[in-house]
């Protein structure tokens, strides 16, 4: 089932927001990442909103969303959905045999492998009923610390420390073992949060390549019975 | 955090029984999925059964697991440990900062990704127990189709076509939508079953390898906070 | 709180799917339900397919969805989403702040009511997945009796039979005390079913009007701090 | 199966306490929400204690409140039990086809569907673990965002302010998206509370009406296979 | 807190149906395990049933057990109630500091101590329910294989046959590893099942003797803060 | 079933760890207990670490543990394991048909006899993974309060002191109803803190006495079918 590429194998990431800036920084990561063992294309996702945040976003952003995928799907060996929250992934493992993960599962799931418990810090404290459901939908409600984002308006700190002083409550009063940056816009947070508090901070976009990459090397797809077949 | 690897990473993948065959094949298997990527060396636990079926066979297991584990930490990056139930595994994870991961773990975890529900199949009946305390540690115990092991005695079909009927058995009846072999025994059915069957099957080394090779090259390890913490 | 109506309330029912002869039964059935005490607007999404069954219809259906929503807010008391999948049943309660109910949550929810674990029987085995996942949603999973549906080709019997042999079998085999109905089309089998069986049998469309009518007499909707928030 | 009721049909309310203001405060609730639509009776459970705090308060209750169900049965078409902690509730439900709701049953249930989580306050902490055991039963424990009661003796506060301040603190410390009152004493506070708060507020008894109410027009009672079954 | 008895402690155990031959037959295996280190008084509720089997039954039973344990608390130091429903056990509790221990829970945890899952046999398929609902309020309902009870009718075995049928497919289709029987009335066939089957059976009278004899020996009783306070 | 014993039973303590000066507390305490009416022997686990705090410790015990448990097997009829992290109870368990218990299910498992809610008061907070993963193996995780250990440093206090007030948050935050002492080294000082707090306080060696003692007086031991099967 192992397949030998002959030619480097090529991930689409769709970043469900419309926010360019957005793009370009997850695709600077995950190139950073993959070296040249794989070809990464990251596309936006122009006719969503800027940034998710709400039910109504996501809707608005599924047709585009699903637009891209179909595009792009005979020229890519793989796909990484780039939005914490997980959106319309059903839909879009529904769409192709292919791999496909959501940076939510990866880092959610890495996270459980890495310490017992995990926390999620997140910028929004609205978006926090929805990371929840998207916890237990993935079965690990009993893995998790705690969900938490900053109030708005603890303004002397930096952006930076703000976080900071997230995670540190998370290791000390939550007892979390582990952390999960559950954001785009706070990737390359996390070695400066790991180096200051001593525990592992995990990036969603780079736990899904370590996924999409090892499925399309092993040869493995999404299973395309019952939940996710097609006709 | 993403580091630059100028030499290949070493990873040692531990067969923690001391049966000299299936450490080979073991390392065949891991060779042809890693090529030139990483260099996978794998040994064999020869303190420990040939196969470790009890939970006595999996302490015999143990002092010298512990010890292999102790001699090449310095020169690996990143450890598999290669029986499916992942035994010792938080002893391992306790001994060293660098990433560990059991072939049980990974591949549970990867098949809930690709389907809604998995089915687990192993050889002997009597594992079964064991598996399900696992499965239950790994909080996925809602997410498993079933566990089955071909009665003994079915004796008039050949290996392959009883391990076929079992995974049959496990799409028709108990509606998986993937399938796990639970045994390094079954390893390199899996490609025949699923195109037999046409449902993702998982062998846990494979699966193992995904996450080692992603947490290396992103250069996260172990929490080193509360649960597997040292002094 | 308790309001008087002077002039009865009126509720907009949204067939998320386009067929219009479900509409028309969906509406003949509340209007029956009803009588006079309210007024039941019931409106077809014409640019959904026209039978969702798929996440890609249910993704196709949403922004119709979502404009009829906002066309009929200003004049309506409350809403009532007839499909069995709740599809984007979030999305419109963030919406408005007026009460939203779901036929799957509302007959989910009314069936354990009745008795102590109940069964779902629904027309297509490729929707099973679909509903497992909305009951551990509704927090549901352990008053779950069974969900099953008749496997296509047991042709010599009548569509009524074919029903009635799995309510039988949801009863005498899965011990199943309720029965809910988990799809639109079903509706109108449940007197029979229960006169034959002897248990009740509800469906959906009957249940969210229970508690739509009574939310909007009460004077209470969904809530808007946190999850279902707005600005 | 929806039937047309010449007459409005009929709801017995029993209050299991012996308390005589607290069933004209029910009677009064009662006939406010049903207006002419439905024909309330309102009866005291001589029989019982005051106010039924302790399982001894409810065994104590028990006979007297079968009896009136008995008395009652002929002449009601359905029965609300209103107490909160639903004592006796699968006795009732045992004894007739009708429908049965209880306060506590249906006020849970409601709030689940107007928010993520929901907050239940109380009048004494002694409550509190007859209250979570009552929420495990119906499946909730993983929707309840907090039990609370105020200890005694804040005396400085009125009673209402007390109230305000525990539903305030269920709000913005355990994040409870609604709240249900736990205690009949407290009815006629939600509109208070929920002005001030901003937070759907409910009572149990008008829940129990919305249900009993929709169950007697739709024609279904209690299951009468298996839990709830009679000869 | 370990006290010395210098005369042996006397428990009382009450047999909450009003059949005295069951309470014989209690009262004759109690002393045959208890010998001379424990005084034994066996009491049956004459106020109740013959044999309790519904909600009723239990409701109706309530008051004179209530009374039963008021007359002898002064003269007992342990209680055990016997009956496989545990009625109106938090009741009793909530009575006396002195310890009291009902012989589904009793049972129902020691089985989970012998082996993984366990099966409950019991007599009629109607208490099925009850016996679930009472699994879950100890936490249990992952522990159990299965519940079981002989259908009516299968005439032509002896008694002690069918329940040996019984237990054999609990062992050998739902993979359990131990039996608890689940009524009063299937005492005494625990060692011909164990014989035969080959697992351990346990019946609940002996399984709360354990636990009360331990408890009086030890000091300690039914905790009186919160849940079993009391004024 | 009920076996009669002329000469009392011998029932094998282990402490785990080879700190002598434990082992003499132990059997002091387990001989206060059971006076003449059973031979207590207790023998110290010489290969292992002077207290077992890691998994290390734990895997560096196991072998010579195992070897006291065959050398005395023949001349004990059961066995107690005396460490709070059970460790290595399914081996042990799986060695002999005779009864096996570990302290720590013994004494979670009565504690959720006595009260609703317990918490477990262990001497150092980097074991508090350890004590949970074990409280979900064995289905209690819903039953308890909370996990405590005094942070270090909190030095002006005596050791009671520190414990008691460890009990007293765990009675008035969390909500504890009872407490177990999760340490063999805090074994002595339930009797203080119960008297001080009025909550039942345990201590597991006790209550693995209480069924130790049950089962081998009633001739049942561990199933050896299945998990705890040996050939």
């Amino acid at each position: 089932m192992v397949s030998a590429h002959s030619r480097p194998a090529t991930i689409l990431i769709v970043n469900p927001n419309s926010d360019v800036q957005m793009t370009r920084a997850i695709r600077h990561r995950a190139r950073e990442y993959t070296g040249m063992r794989l070809r990464v294309r990251c596309v936006t996702n122009r006719g969503a909103p800027r940034f998710i945040e709400t039910y109504a976003d996501m809707a608005e952003a599924a047709p585009s969303m699903r637009q891209l995928v179909r595009t792009h799907e005979d020229t890519s060996d793989g796909f990484v959905i780039a939005c914490h929250y997980d959106p319309y992934l059903d839909m879009i493992k529904e769409m192709t045999p292919k791999p496909v993960i959501g940076i939510g599962e990866a880092s959610l799931r890495t996270a459980s492998v890495l310490g017992r418990r995990f926390s999620l810090i997140t910028n929004d404290p609205r978006s926090i009923p929805i990371h929840e459901e998207l916890i237990r939908k993935y079965h690990l409600q009993n893995a998790v610390a705690s969900i938490r984002a900053p109030e708005a308006g603890l303004s002397s700190l930096t952006e930076t420390e703000i976080y900071l002083e997230e995670a540190k409550a998370a290791f000390l009063n939550d007892r979390a073992e582990a952390i999960v940056l559950g954001c785009a816009g706070l990737s390359g947070m996390e070695e400066r949060i790991q180096r200051r508090i001593g525990v592992p901070v995990l990036d969603g976009v780079i736990c899904a390549l370590f996924l999409v990459e090892g499925l399309i090397r092993y040869g493995v797809g999404t299973s395309k019975v019952r939940r996710y077949g097609w006709d």
